[in-house]
């Protein structure tokens, strides 16, 4: 917990369910022209006039998404957004509302939930989101929160995982294996923490890794970019389990084979010579590390050229056809095949073996 | 849990995060014209053309909404669906589309999941609502199951809590305070089993009292009934917490008072016995003990001799002014304000005391 013991602490008994309730929700404003009810009653209300409505849903668990000696709240909050945000413009939608549930434990105080909730609601404002609805419910143990977004698409705009053709370039936004190397720092200050407790971390040229770990951004703007410019993506995922497992996922949708290229994958300098400290192999983090939440794209060989480079897209590649299989060829000519060893939060919790 | 040592079992491990999924997923059939969409995408999509939108969501927790030692798997999928179909019926709106998220520990194998998803299908079939998307992720210690559902209507035929007039009918579905009794004999045989294991506990006359704590219903059947009579309720909620905190929702939005009648409230005949023999008071089960998921609703007075007997809805009091404060008259002819002491999770819990 992050809170420092001489801090304001309320108990959540204090206030009963609906008073918390109450209390996290006072400030809504609803702003998006189709949230036509939000919080309290049965149900939210949204109406998007003939437009397809985009759902999806992603859950985060304590000790598995994120570690509480580490992840300020507040961060989490957003994150918990963010990674849904993040799926719906990965169908190339405009997100538009969010329901939020969250089971916590009585070690929680009423002032570290409402930290959650700014956090929350900072993302909502950031993306243009409206919180609608939600549950608040109680844990034996861990904290768990739960967030289904909604956006809205024009049905010829929207983008699916099943529409990559061989010959079709495959790009990302920014760059890839930060968010995993974030991790690998926060984890090793744990440790050196949870050993010498009077040490203090240095974290100072660390804060672009650990805030793609912490904080990420959904890459709305690539979205809006791609609009602006006509260029619809022929199929689309975001990354949150590793480049690999999305390629595949794209590939295997689409019934086709993809070539990647090492020297082409996008890898920050901070991330690469932090791989390279920790003893790691860059592109492995590149490729297995996830929750980068940048986004995976097919594009049409005649939209390559359209693609700026102020934008922040690499092509990494192209798609081929399925009897070539999924393939990186590495800076040393090898060719090798992708197979999928992403973030898996079963991997994480013991369940499988990495 | 209620796998036998003898039954298969198979780890989650064996399969992975992807190839669970699929497991649970492979016998989706869309039914609904709306679901453009489903499972296997970053989001699902679905198209109402033009009409509203309705959206819940509900989580349950292990250890606070269900004890796996006496509910069986099946059941709990089966519940955690309808406990928000319930949400949407309340706002006279017809469910569409559900997405379920699923956090579990390795203590569960993958025949305990595809038990809980069993139960999913067999509510999402009943009431014809399509599952459309999820999240399966691990959790260090209980399980929680967190369901989001859809649902459409047409702007004039939703109704919310905040719609009661002086005057207006209150009504109830069904019959209260029975799921609640249902708990309390589950209880009692977890306590009994674990002092005495070689018990067997006799449950043959107690079956419709629990059934109504293990596998509750949405009514449906009275949504479609007032809309066929042509009766749209002026409020409306279902009672998940209990009759009296819900009648206060309806009150507090819409800025009324209510009298209920302590002998039109309807209790079960098996109801009524069960809490003599527990020594507790029937109408304080009806009033206080929740999840029955009946629909709590006001009609106007006119609209009172439409309904049939045959419904099984009893009228069990009026809306007053909101001077009058919202009252129950006992068999006895005293007045009492009723407050809110419905079932609460966070009581559940041990952070709020009952």
């Amino acid at each position: 917990m992050q809170t420092p013991a001489n801090e304001k602490r309320t108990e959540i008994g204090a206030l009963g369910e609906f008073g918390l309730i109450r209390l996290l929700t006072n400030s809504i404003k609803l702003n998006q022209e189709s949230s036509i009810k939000g919080v309290g009653d049965d149900a939210a209300v949204v109406n998007h006039q003939g437009k397809n409505t985009v759902i999806t849903t992603d859950m985060l668990a304590e000790g598995i998404h994120f570690d509480l000696m580490y992840t300020p709240l507040k961060h989490l909050g957003y994150k918990a957004i963010v990674v849904n945000l993040s799926d719906i413009y990965a169908m190339n939608a405009t997100p538009t509302q969010v329901t939020v549930s969250i089971a916590i434990s009585n070690r929680f105080s009423v002032e570290a939930i409402e930290e959650i909730y700014e956090g929350i609601y900072v993302a909502c404002k950031k993306y243009g989101v409206d919180l609608v609805g939600g549950d608040t419910t109680s844990s034996l143990s861990g904290l768990v929160i739960s967030v289904t977004a909604l956006g809205v698409a024009n049905s010829e705009d929207l983008v699916y995982r099943n529409g990559a053709k061989p010959g079709d370039a495959i790009c990302v936004s920014g760059d890839l294996g930060s968010a995993y190397l974030g991790l690998q720092i926060l984890e090793r200050e744990k440790q050196i923490y949870l050993e010498h407790p009077d040490v203090q971390p240095d974290l100072e040229n660390e804060q672009y890794i650990i805030g793609r770990q912490l904080k990420p951004e959904a890459r709305k703007d690539v979205i809006e970019l791609l609009k602006e410019h006509g260029i619809k993506p022929t199929s689309m995922i975001d990354i949150s389990d590793g480049l690999s497992s999305e390629i595949l996922h794209i590939c295997t949708q689409s019934g086709v084979g993809a070539k990647l290229y090492e020297d082409q994958v996008p890898i920050s300098e901070e991330a690469y010579n932090l791989a390279i400290k920790f003893n790691l192999d860059p592109i492995t983090c590149a490729l297995n590390g996830g929750e980068d939440y940048e986004l995976l794209f097919t594009v049409k060989a005649e939209d390559v050229t359209k693609l700026s480079n102020e934008w922040n897209v690499t092509v990494i590649g192209r798609i081929a056809e399925k009897s070539e299989g999924v393939t990186l060829t590495t800076k040393g000519g090898n060719v090798f095949p992708i197979s999928a060893q992403g973030w898996d939060p079963l991997i994480k919790a013991g369940i499988l073996d990495a």
